[in-house]
C-alpha cells in the first residue's frame, strides 16, 4: 500500500515526511498535479461494474486501489506545466485526477471537500463556538451601522480579511491590524469586513493537530512589544516558539473541532490572555509546521508520516519493509 | 421560516418555483450573490458562544436562523456587480456569504460541497456502478496505448469531455461525438480523454429527481436518425419528451445514487437500448428541468417548491399563510 503526496518539487517540508516514510520502508509516490500530461499520466477504466485506476509518475506505475493515503500538501494547478497550458486543460486534468482519487478508499490529509469547507472563516468561528473554544467577539458585516454599534460595545478592535490570503500571484497574506478609535466604518459597505475584539495577549499559541496528536507551541509577547503588532506572522519578535502543554479542556474542544470539520490535520492559532485563556483565532487546514518543529523539536513530520502510513482503522502499516520499526 | 433562492434575475425557471411558493404563502427571499455590497448586504455576529446572522435584500431584512432552505439555482459570482469588482472582493464576499449560510440549519438544494463533488465525472461513474446502474464501458486516460487497447475491445466509441462545459465566457457545452474507426489516439497524451462504448439507443431518457420524487421523460430516436448524432442536446430531433414510468430497479438505484451523493436534486441522462436497459450517462446536479416540464407537463417546479417549503424532517411547511393548501 502506497502513500501518495501531492505537492510541488520545491516543498522541503514534505521532504522531511518522505524521508521518514522511506526510513520506514513505506512506499511513497510524490507528484505535482502541475506535471499532468508531461511527467504524470493517469488512466481509469470502468467496465462491468468494476473500476481500475492507475497513475504513472516518471514511468513508475501505481494502482489507485493500492493507495493507502493521500497527503494534499502544496499541489500545483493541474497541468499548469503542460506544453500548452489552458484553463480548459486544467479543468479536465483536475476533474480526471481528483475525480479518480475520490473513488479510492485512501485516507485523506485533508479531503478536498473538508479542506474547502474549512477555509470559510464564518464557519470556523461557529464550529469553534460549538466545539467549546473561547472565541473573541466577532462581527462580519457590510452594514456600517452594525460596525459602529459593535465598536461601541467593543472599543478595542482588530480588522482582518474574511478569506485569508489575497489572491494575487503569488497569493499574499493580509495582516491583521488594529482599528483606530476614530474609524467611521462607512467603507464597510463596499466589502465584507471582519472586526474582532482585540485579545490583550501574553503569548501566541500555535497548536498543530495531526490525527489525534496535538503539538502546542507558545511564543511569549515581549513586555515592551508595540500593542499595534497584533499579527504574529508579521511581528518583529525574536522570542522562539517553545513547547507547551495543551490544557485538557482545550484538547477536548480541539478534538471536537477536528471531528466536526472532518480534518486529519489542522494548525490552530490562539491568543493567550492574562488569565491563561486560549482564545481561538483561526484554524488553517494547510498551515505550515516546519517553523514550529525547527524551534520546538516537536516531531510533527514524524507524526504526519505515521498517520499517512497507518491503516484506515489507525493501526500502524503492515508494511513489507524491513525497516518498518523506524516509524 | 423563509426559503432563500440564490439565482440571477433573468432565471425564468426559478420564477415558476417562486410563483408556487407565493401561492402557498411561504416567505421567499430571492437574491443574486452578484449584487452583494450593492442591493444585497449581510452581517453576522459571534458573541459569547452565540451566532446571529442577517441578510438584507433591497431593504428587506431576513434572519439567517429563520432560513428553512436554500436553493442554489444559478447564482452569479459574488460581488460581480459591485461598483469596483475584483477577484479579492469576490473571494471576500463569497467566503462571507457562503460561510454564514453554512452555519445555518437550513436544508440545501444542493449543498455546495455535494454539488462540487457531484461534478466529477470519474466519481459519478463509480457511484453509478456502486448504486447498481448499468454504466457503458468507459476509459478516462492520458495513455495512448490504453486508448488503443480499449478501442480494440470496444470498437464503437464516443468521446466526451471529462469536465462538462468549456470554461469560456459564457461557458460552452462540448458535444459528445463518435470516434472515427481509424483514430490513432496519439493526442490522448496531451489531455485526459473520456472514451465510452456507444450505446445504440432507441431513446434518450431524462430523469429528474427532486428529493424522493422521480420524473422520467423519454425522447424517441427517429428511425432514420444519423448514428453520428449521439448527443441529444445537439440532435436535430423534433420528437417531444414524453412522460415514462421509472422501472423499479432503476428507481432503487437512483435513490441509492442520490443518497450516496447527498443530493436533493439531480438530472440524470440515460440511453435506452433495444433491450429496454437504461444506461447511465451522467447526473447533472444543476440540470435544467424547464424543457421537460414544458413537454411533459410533469410538475417538477411544484415538487421543488414543496421540497423547499417542507420542514427538515420532510413534513410540509407549518406556514402561517392562509393559502398553504395550494402546495
Amino acid at each position: 500500500m502506497t502513500v501518495l503526496i501531492l505537492t510541488s518539487e520545491e516543498d522541503v517540508t514534505a521532504d522531511l515526511v518522505v524521508l521518514r516514510l522511506n526510513e520506514a520502508g513505506v512506499p511513497v509516490v510524490r507528484l505535482d498535479p502541475a506535471d499532468l500530461t508531461t511527467r504524470v499520466a493517469l488512466s481509469g477504466e470502468y467496465v462491468q461494474g468494476i473500476c481500475h485506476g492507475h497513475l504513472s509518475v516518471a514511468d513508475r506505475l501505481v494502482s489507485m486501489s493500492g493507495l493507502r493515503s493521500v497527503w494534499v500538501r502544496r499541489p500545483g494547478l493541474p497541468a499548469a506545466r503542460a506544453a500548452q497550458p489552458s484553463a480548459w486543460l486544467t479543468e479536465e486534468a483536475s476533474q480526471a485526477l481528483y475525480g479518480m482519487l475520490r473513488c479510492t478508499d485512501a485516507r485523506w490529509m485533508n479531503h478536498p471537500d473538508a479542506a474547502r469547507r474549512a477555509r470559510h472563516k464564518p464557519w470556523q468561528l461557529r464550529l469553534a463556538q460549538r466545539s467549546g473554544l473561547p472565541v473573541p467577539a466577532t462581527l462580519i458585516t457590510t452594514f456600517p451601522q452594525a460596525a459602529r454599534e459593535f465598536s461601541e460595545r467593543f472599543p478595542d478592535l482588530v480588522v482582518k480579511p474574511v478569506s485569508g490570503a489575497h489572491p494575487q500571484e503569488p497569493p499574499r497574506a493580509v495582516p491583521t491590524s488594529r482599528v483606530a478609535p476614530d474609524t467611521d466604518f462607512a467603507a464597510v459597505a463596499f466589502g465584507p469586513t471582519l472586526l474582532q475584539r482585540r485579545v490583550p495577549k501574553l503569548a501566541d499559541i500555535r497548536l498543530t493537530a495531526v490525527g489525534d496528536r496535538l503539538f502546542a507551541a507558545r511564543k511569549t509577547v515581549e513586555p515592551d512589544a508595540d500593542p499595534d503588532d497584533v499579527d504574529v506572522r508579521f511581528s518583529p519578535s525574536l522570542s522562539p516558539w517553545n513547547p507547551v502543554e495543551v490544557p485538557p479542556r482545550v484538547a477536548t474542544a480541539v478534538h471536537a473541532y477536528l471531528s466536526g470539520a472532518e480534518l486529519a490535520y489542522g494548525a490552530f492559532d490562539f491568543a493567550e490572555d492574562a488569565d491563561g485563556i486560549w482564545w481561538f483565532l483561526e484554524c488553517n487546514q494547510s498551515g505550515q509546521f516546519g517553523f514550529v518543529e525547527m524551534d520546538t523539536g516537536q516531531p510533527i513530520a514524524d507524526a504526519i508520516a505515521r498517520w499517512l502510513a497507518s491503516a484506515p482503522d489507525g493501526t500502524p502499516a503492515p508494511s513489507g519493509g524491513t525497516r518498518r520499526s523506524a516509524l
